[in-house]
């Protein structure tokens, strides 16, 4: 009950972290679901898109030969000998003095090298002939014309490894002629909530109870960093039940609660017996009580109990994991802004600060909260200011970077 | 196949559409599933939180009276009359020169107002006798208690309705007892997607067809944006079927393909037949043939079939349906940020232009793309920069805002 004897840095967390962090294998999945993924291979298309010379407007495929000299006031005729539709090409090919009408995204007739547009031909009167049209400007060859290859050469190196999957990314793929994407396995996460204080999410607290906060936070949060989220339901705190939800079928394991040196702080003495405990106390607050370790294959956060804690060590460590397994960037999913402070935050040196903050006509002021057990302080908050280990803090109006949790 | 007899402004179509947009009714969801949804009602608390005064360290719930002029010189005995733990407290009450050992997040003792951290007591030999320590300090009332209602005090308004739900919120919730969250409904978007030229996402290109690049890609578009899609497979073009599909069971109906004027462009005249073709024609490049309209409840988007243009008519007509139908912002959900064009962007006055650029070296450089259909320009792209209908364009090294795909 003493407490920690030391406290590991930020930065030494981050170093043994770190060299635990390596993308997990791939699968395939269905492109329906790929969106957001991240790509585990490189692609490179082995078709041509479109696989054919196509018409790129509506109107009439000729050889731009028969347009040569044409205006409104020299009129040139061409005998209309077919159609050709989108998927439905004309059967014949294309001589000199002669047009097959083409919609956008026709096929080409062999012969034809070019489209003029409706806009640019006047149809003639048909009297029991074949029907003609006339030609009321030049078009130069190739014009209108979207040619084989012209999206997508084959051969070409579409999406490098690593690349987040964007809707335009799907689209691609399925021109290519891909029905699924390789992509990096998703980090199963097994969520392991204790305390003999809680009631299950959904409860009304009671009593000397309380209702579990960090249950639902974390599930949303490993979501988030792409993770899948395994949380059976909160876990009695008992040796024995900790410890095989310690060695969950999973890829990282998130215990919140009983993470620091009490009596009651099952989880370290565990993972120091059955695994290694290689962080356990920080030079951060909140979250100073929280540890890093493996169980066998098994990456293991201890969070602390306390709600705000819980969500800053998640996003220091936890998350961080999850998305490097995932094949994601180690930054954070909070978008940066900077602003003056409109209030001092003193901190003192040799230890992290994670301050919450408003942002108030533009400027940044710093919650006065009650602690780490405040949660209703993170949603009041727009985001948050790291002071770090080697600061004793900012002024009132300097200048600093806010992340915004929205 | 004469083209557009006149095009509506993008203002205009925006005018139109945005008399459309209100946000759906309200759902009941599981907090596991309410992450990133949009709250329909305020959120009031019903309850404190935490519901009693409760220990926030490790250490010894004391009346503070009798610490006071404890010093490492000055020891005060204390008397330990037993523990409370998180959820187990503590049955009877401290009385003067007396203490309960408790461990973060244990209810106070009834007598007890203040917590002395375990760092500041020595453990005294106990010599058949009740356990007894020495206090080192003393401690001030209410130092190291969590008040009742410290986090949350009943009657508080936590959420406005419209507030995207962050983690951190899911976890207040849950801490007041709620086990769903009252949301606003997600748009049901029934996608249609035509062309006799489309094989099936999935099926590799051959001959005159072409694999649908725009399904997945509308799909995950959709999906972004808060909608949930019924997309159950290609649809002939052929005016029963179209019809039939505009009929669905969905809040809104998006058709991708067949949208501009030509003999096989069906969807328009159904909408302007069966219900209302409110624009059709859109003075923009690329997406100029998009429809928006009516089917009784449904709005209805006509995308072009090229697929750069059905991502442009998606991202300014559809996308922005589905988040205001869903309760969110109708803004895009891309970044924008300002940077100095390397090549000018030319634009005709009275024509929008959606002009793909790359960010290179911290400068904003148009794509040379071959049109609107050209998928890959915009994969290849970072963004895009938009060209109103009252501009020119930009000069080469104009300060330009982009707006980012990632």
């Amino acid at each position: 009950m003493r407490g920690f004897a030391q406290r590991h840095t930020v930065a030494a967390a981050f170093a043994w972290l770190d060299a635990q962090l390596a993308p997990l294998g791939s699968e395939d999945v269905p492109l329906r679901l790929a969106g957001g993924r991240v790509l585990a291979a490189p692609v490179v298309s082995d078709v041509d898109v479109p696989g054919f010379d196509r018409a790129a407007m509506d109107g009439y495929a000729v050889a731009a030969d028969s347009t040569e000299g044409a205006t409104a006031y020299n009129r040139m005729p061409l005998t209309v000998i077919g159609d050709a539709m989108p998927g439905c090409p004309f059967a014949g090919s294309v001589s000199a003095r002669e047009a097959v009408r083409v919609m956008t995204g026709a096929p080409m007739p062999p012969g034809a090298d070019a489209v003029l547009p409706a806009e640019w031909i006047e149809a003639e009167p048909n009297e029991g002939s074949a029907p003609w049209i006339s030609a009321l400007a030049a078009v130069s060859p190739g014009k209108h014309v979207g040619r084989r290859g012209e999206d997508i050469v084959r051969g070409t190196a579409l999406f490098e490894a690593g690349r987040v999957l964007r809707p335009q990314d799907l689209g691609v793929l399925s021109s290519i002629g891909h029905g699924e994407a390789r992509v990096i396995r998703r980090p199963r996460v097994r969520l392991v909530v204790t305390g003999n204080e809680l009631l299950p999410s959904g409860s009304r607290p009671r009593g000397f109870q309380i209702a579990d906060a960090n249950g639902p936070m974390l599930a949303a949060l490993i979501e988030r960093d792409g993770g899948i989220v395994d949380f059976p339901g909160l876990v009695r705190d008992d040796a024995g039940t900790i410890l095989e939800a310690l060695l969950a079928d999973a890829d990282i394991v998130i215990v919140s609660g009983g993470s620091s040196v009490g009596i009651e702080d099952l989880a370290p003495t565990l993972v120091a017996q059955h695994g290694e405990l290689a962080v356990h106390g920080i030079a951060m607050r909140p979250s100073s009580p929280t540890g890093l370790g493996r169980m066998g294959h098994r990456l293991v956060f201890l969070l602390p109990g306390n709600p705000v804690s819980s969500l800053c060590a998640y996003d220091f460590f936890a998350g961080r994991a999850i998305r490097a397994l995932g094949g994601r960037t180690k930054q954070w999913p909070y978008r940066p802004m900077r602003g003056a402070l409109n209030r001092k935050i003193s901190s003192p040196i040799g230890r992290l600060d994670y301050a919450r903050v408003r942002i108030v006509n533009g400027t940044v002021e710093p919650l006065a909260t009650a602690g780490a057990s405040v949660l209703s302080s993170a949603t009041r908050a727009d985001g948050f200011v790291i002071v770090g280990d080697d600061s004793e803090g900012f002024a009132a109006g300097a200048n600093v970077e806010v992340w915004l949790y929205a």
